[in-house]
């Protein structure tokens, strides 16, 4: 079992950057990745087709025999723990509780920020599970819209995103925020830009490294952890959508570890059959 | 100039994280790295000496027109910024003080130890840059020897790693300590370890992820930042020792892009002009 990959799901590209994390911080592990890019973003749909279509990828990568499961979606964390948790016999982490649980433990105000789509920041799922953070931590919400764009765009530099930044992030300097969940896992890519606008003061709390920490942490705990000194492990990704299409943008999210992209039926009975 | 890479200089393989979050943060930049190698480790040596070698691989990479120079090497960082200061025109960034300032801003108790080679803890390097920190702010220096060991024999999880965290660390937690500085460019790999051993309220402060953000501010500010959307960086990683024996190691330490390593003769007058 020790031998078997981790499977990391998202409904697109940006759970790429927590593969980029668990292949820094977990780098004897095999990593199974499967994105779910022809039926993204999840953010917009209905929490039942949410977690319809999520279960349809885990239920695929536990078809594959992954030794633990990163629901690596803001959109799906939510929406489908719990029945994760009840479906499979595998651990299963997530991206926003351990970013929730790190940013209660950095701030000193108490004032912390979740920067985020649109979609996660109406879902209100980082404010529900600040419910039992301690009384001084007040959470404000605020939507980056354009963010998601420029990252996947390749802009991460230059005055425009740097512009940009500034009006998204005035509302939070007003506020006197001291940490800054990154409530999107396409916004690791924009760390420099936000500590460059928020100053070095402020604390980033990156969903994708407080999430590997946690597999780490879990892995070690049930004994799965691969030994070091293992064979050198194989990385293999999976997109829905358009295996061609899938490629540069992965790389750049994950870097030059992403070789093979292939396509994944999933949810489509008279597919998965074959 | 903006075209020009990124030096980024080591005594050997640990800066080669921070050449990690380099890529990671100005995903557009090419970097050419050098790590002495062939004189590593620096920390046992005299500081005359460190910063002779030091000197002579910075003026490689100048010569080669680095649009900026990153000191990734904690034993060379503080003996040779100044120095570096004087001699070159382009912006020089270090690994020290991007750390402890972070440090500063992230600790609540103001417990803040460093954890380093016997050679950086016996440098006092870290505890004079914590000068000018807040009367409350009090350092602890710990050394942990084989941490550097594990990490080049890729030992990044497992009991036998984890055994000796849990020794060196004993102090720390003893101290109630909040946050903690990688005083050591090996240690991002063991992130997960430390994380796993210290728990996730001790806040981990990386060298390298806060020089690449500082880096990230002087190429901003000096409008040397490359532009989103140039060609595709390329890398270049040079070595005064054995290449062979570099590209393995470096990979583990950066990743695939580790592809051209060459041999470079510095310091030496009849090699030089070559």
């Amino acid at each position: 079992m020790t031998e078997s990959p981790i499977g990391i799901f998202d409904s697109g590209f940006g759970g790429l950057t927590v593969a980029r994390e668990v292949l820094d911080q977990l780098p004897h592990e095999s990593v199974l990745y499967l994105g779910d890019t022809a039926r993204a973003p999840y953010g917009p749909q209905p929490i039942a087709v949410v977690r319809a279509n999520a279960l349809q990828c885990l239920d695929r990568l536990v078809d594959h025999g992954v030794k633990a499961l990163v629901i690596a979606c803001n959109s799906a964390s939510a929406a489908v723990l719990a029945d994760a948790r009840e479906r499979y016999d595998v651990p299963v982490v997530e991206v926003i509780r351990p970013a929730v649980r790190r940013a209660v433990s950095v701030t000193h105000s108490g004032r912390v920020a979740v920067i985020s789509t649109r979609a996660t920041h109406q879902s209100r799922a980082y404010l529900d599970a600040f419910t039992a953070a301690p009384a001084h931590v007040r959470v404000l919400s605020q939507p980056c819209p354009r963010f998601v764009d420029f990252v996947e765009e390749g802009i991460t530099s230059g005055p425009e995103v740097i512009e940009t930044a500034r009006e998204y992030l005035a509302p939070l300097q007003e506020a006197d925020i001291d940490t800054v969940i990154l409530g999107c896992t396409h916004y690791p890519l924009l760390t420099s830009v936000l500590t460059y606008v928020l100053g070095e003061r402020v604390a980033l709390v990156s969903s994708a490294a407080a999430t590997a920490a946690d597999l780490f942490r879990v892995l070690t705990d049930t004994g799965l952890l691969r030994p070091s000194g293992s064979e050198a492990p194989t990385h293999q990704f999976l997109t829905t959508g358009d295996p061609h299409g899938f490629t540069p943008l992965a790389r750049r999210f994950l870097g030059p570890e992403v070789e093979h992209v292939a396509r994944a039926y999933v949810g489509r009975p008279e597919e998965r059959s074959a």
